[in-house]
């Protein structure tokens, strides 16, 4: 078949540092440092940093393929990994470090990490998996030399002394842009963590994603902080799309207290801020806490929200305490992650905020680049009507199409759809609403019941702590719903006010057969709710009516 | 080497218009027709309608790979084509109607297209063309049965008939994403036009290029006016990034006198603008002898001026009269086209409209993707000071490797570079200014004097009405410069007066050793000074001193 004639130049990683470093070299990145004070460099810095540390690695004996991993905040020096390790070859490989030990150990070695570079805070964390994680044949402390922390580990390396006197006149590999770049482990609830590994396509095709307007429109123009952490699936790509379009990029450190968020969206004139709800729920405490005017003494005017769904309140408090726009996005690990953004559309203009907020709470409009379908359990395509519920898969160049040595095929359905594990509507205009998890969708008699949006009722209730929703065997419709409820301290609430309180907030069929009261709940080492364990709990239990 | 875990996803054009039908469904599509009417369709239409033309052209037996050419102007039914004959595999040929027979002749037969769409104001043309293009096997004409001309063309189609019955149950092939899309002819001043041949790829790639907020920044806010013809390189890719974007369109079909371009901004409330110099030359005049409000009457915020330079006084005419940016952008067919975009950077805010347009006179910025560089005559690299002018050398997936059907290998230099066969300097900043062509500078003493810089200044003369400068032959110098100029009607001015005008206005040594007076300069096709005839007019001259 005829071949266009364009030339065949490899989408790398190195493009990316090396474009801002022609086009923007005076922007700033500006790190909140673990060491203290507030550090100031350009993507000029960066770059020749960046190429320092490829020779250091190359020094060391890092050859292309092999893992490097970190354990570290966001700073301009774990930019200077994102960089150095994938420019060369390497793949980057951020771990999470509020992991369970076991867990962290666990994935360096699954991951074989050669290398691994730390913040100083995690000296500990570090020191107690000593001896647990073999192939990990040096550590390097992510700090100059007046830093250096006494401990125990043997060996260690200092990461200023490790690139100062290394040369920069270091050339990028011109390497297969299928190679891979980056590694990144989903801590799901059930089983062990999965890797999720970036090529180096991926992560320039998901920039592009990032910089579109009707993406997350990262540009020149903004400052960027990134209160998404670099472990979070590469802080959503943001060191990426940063350098591609020249943004100025925040980088807070260690500290997330709504405090210190504050002062840096102050301080560092900040415009676009991008995290998950629970840092924001930080900073609107401290919001009120401290009686601040964000509204006029920030310059905020959007806010990405991901990584679980943004509370229509939370949209609601941005637009009227600090006139920013907050932008719902959804995606995964295991789709880089970006999936869909919760932009608004022209014939938009001119709705009043509480039909706007009705909007904002949707995740969003699938971006170029990422397929989206809605399927029943049998596989087949469902109407994407805004009310029929099903099985959200996804398809697209930045998607996995399966997990760092795993065993298991067939990952994919025959079409090449990935199945994320949620269930959503999407809308004629394509916005999607998550309403479930798969594994969590309670099935009542072939219709879906969604636990969320049952929890979602119950919490409303102010006596309600926190409430789970799961499915519990029933003889006639397969599944019903059971509540699980933790009151609040002094709250007085009895099955029969609970179920009272849910007539007309829920379809009818959907008001759970019974409630439970506890004292607490499970969860996850992320905070979310831990279902499987609490499916557990309730594996004997029987509905009264059963 | 180790390879990432992501989907193995081509990127191709039929995706294009998928997301815009999923996404975008209701978003319309404007067209001023060669009919009369003013057409109205959405990317939905769009959509079905080019599946249906996928059908049609597979009946006819068109099969991957093959060209098939177009003659027409920009309307809903030449976009159906970019998608139907591209979405298939075939290879969408758009020739530029307004060359001279003879080249259009040469260009059907070089690229060996098998059908020929083209527009009703074309059939004398194409009848002209009757029996010299033996591999067409089909001419359409792009109308519905009632508009069908009477004419000499044996077996003429009606485009209408034609995809009418068609199923559009039409799936797309999963192609190579390097398969070639579109072939584009360029119209040098030498030599035969030769043809780029674009892939699925590099299309897909500008687009996301085009809708970057730092790049053309094309989002579904936008009411795009394609005032670039779609015979253009691809309209500049705005088809492809309009359905990457659901930006909606205002295609203006043959009407591109002032008046009509005026209207159709008006009255589909444009917000963005993309041509060349002449036709808003066309439109600033119609605005004048009118005596309209622009500012008052248009809602147009931005004009994308590109193709030849955008003159400082047409930045400042629509900054004052109607209040939009003028973005100067630069490319060039072997480059998709987009190669540079003058946008502001975030310090450049608070400057005044005089030191605006200083910039704005630049041809911008590089957008990622394309790297450039400048190297003296023996490919050295030269600095980018802003003030070292050399040969402009880009590199970038969208940048040709070679023509179609071209047996001269090395088109690129060793390190891949395309030479634009243009002088500039780039700055600190990254702002590219092109001060010459590289066979039109002049090389006097090792220095480079420029001939674009000379002609503007000549021009500025009140008695002057055209200028060119080339390089005449010295034994000293190599090559001194020589003016050739046509007097306005009426104007006086001697040799001794226009070299006194060129004193202080360019540096001393560039004044030119003669002046010489004549009645027309010679063009080109597409209306560019005609230098290589001007120079073979000229070949015999002595400069005085030499």
């Amino acid at each position: 078949m005829l071949k266009g004639l364009m030339q065949d130049r490899p989408l790398l990683i190195s493009s990316l540092i090396e474009h801002a470093a022609r086009l923007h070299p005076r922007r700033e990145i500006v790190s909140r440092t673990s060491e203290g004070p507030i550090h100031r460099c350009t993507y000029a810095d960066i770059d020749r940093r960046t190429r320092q540390l490829a020779s250091a690695l190359t020094a060391l004996g890092v050859t292309p393929g092999q893992r490097v991993a970190t354990l570290a905040w966001n700073g301009y020096r774990h930019m200077e990994l994102y960089y150095g390790v994938s420019g060369m070859g390497a793949v980057l490989h951020t771990i999470n470090p509020r992991l369970f030990p076991e867990q962290i150990e666990y994935i360096v070695n699954h991951a074989e990490d050669c290398l691994l570079f730390f913040d100083l805070g995690f000296v500990g964390l570090v020191e107690s998996l000593a001896g647990k994680i073999p192939g990990v044949r040096a550590c390097v402390v992510m700090t100059d030399r007046a830093h250096m922390p006494e401990c125990s580990l043997p060996g260690l390396l200092c990461y200023e002394d490790l690139i100062g006197g290394r040369s920069d006149a270091y050339d990028w590999p011109v390497l297969d842009e299928n190679v891979a770049s980056s590694l990144c482990y989903t801590s799901g609830t059930t089983g062990n963590p999965k890797g999720v590994l970036y090529s180096h396509r991926s992560s320039v095709l998901h920039s592009w994603a990032a910089c579109a307007v009707d993406g997350l429109a990262i540009g020149a123009a903004e400052t960027v902080l990134l209160v998404v952490p670099m472990f979070h699936v590469n802080a959503w790509g943001m060191p990426y799309a940063g350098a591609m379009s020249g943004a100025r990029l925040v980088l807070p450190g260690p500290a997330l207290d709504g405090a210190s968020i504050y002062g840096l969206m102050r301080d560092e004139q900040v415009t676009l801020a991008l995290g998950v709800p629970t840092v924001w729920l930080m900073l609107l405490q401290h919001v009120d806490t401290a009686r601040l005017k964000p509204r006029d003494e920030l310059c905020l005017r959007r806010v990405v929200i991901g990584g679980s769904s943004a509370p229509r309140t939370m949209s609601e408090r941005f637009a009227t305490d600090f006139s920013a726009f907050v932008v719902h996005a959804w995606g995964m690990t295991e789709m880089s992650p970006l999936g869909t953004v919760c932009n608004l559309l022209p014939r938009h203009a001119g709705l009043t905020l509480e039909e706007r907020l009705a909007i904002q709470e949707k995740q969003g409009r699938a971006v170029y680049g990422v397929e989206m379908k809605l399927v029943d359990d049998a596989g087949v395509r469902l109407p994407c009507d805004g009310e029929t519920a099903g099985h959200l898969l996804v398809r697209g160049p930045w998607v996995t199409r399966g997990y760092y040595r795993d065993a298991g095929a067939g990952l994919l359905d025959p079409d090449g759809f990935f199945d994320t594990g949620d269930v959503a509507t999407i809308d004629a205009d394509g916005y999607m609403r998550i309403t479930d998890r798969s594994k969590d969708v309670i099935k009542s008699g072939g219709e879906w019941i969604s636990s969320i949006a049952l929890e979602n009722a119950a919490v409303a209730h102010p006596a309600v702590a926190e409430a789970a929703v799961i499915g519990a065997a029933h003889d006639k419709w397969q599944e019903r719903p059971l509540l699980i409820v933790v009151r609040k301290p002094g709250g007085e609430l009895t099955r029969e006010l609970m179920l009272e309180f849910l007539q007309g907030r829920v379809a009818s069929w959907w008001i759970p057969d019974d409630v439970v009261f506890v004292d607490q709940l499970p969860h996850t080492a992320t905070g979310k709710l831990h279902k499987l364990k609490l499916r557990e709990m309730f594996k004997d239990y029987r509905l009264p009516a059963a």
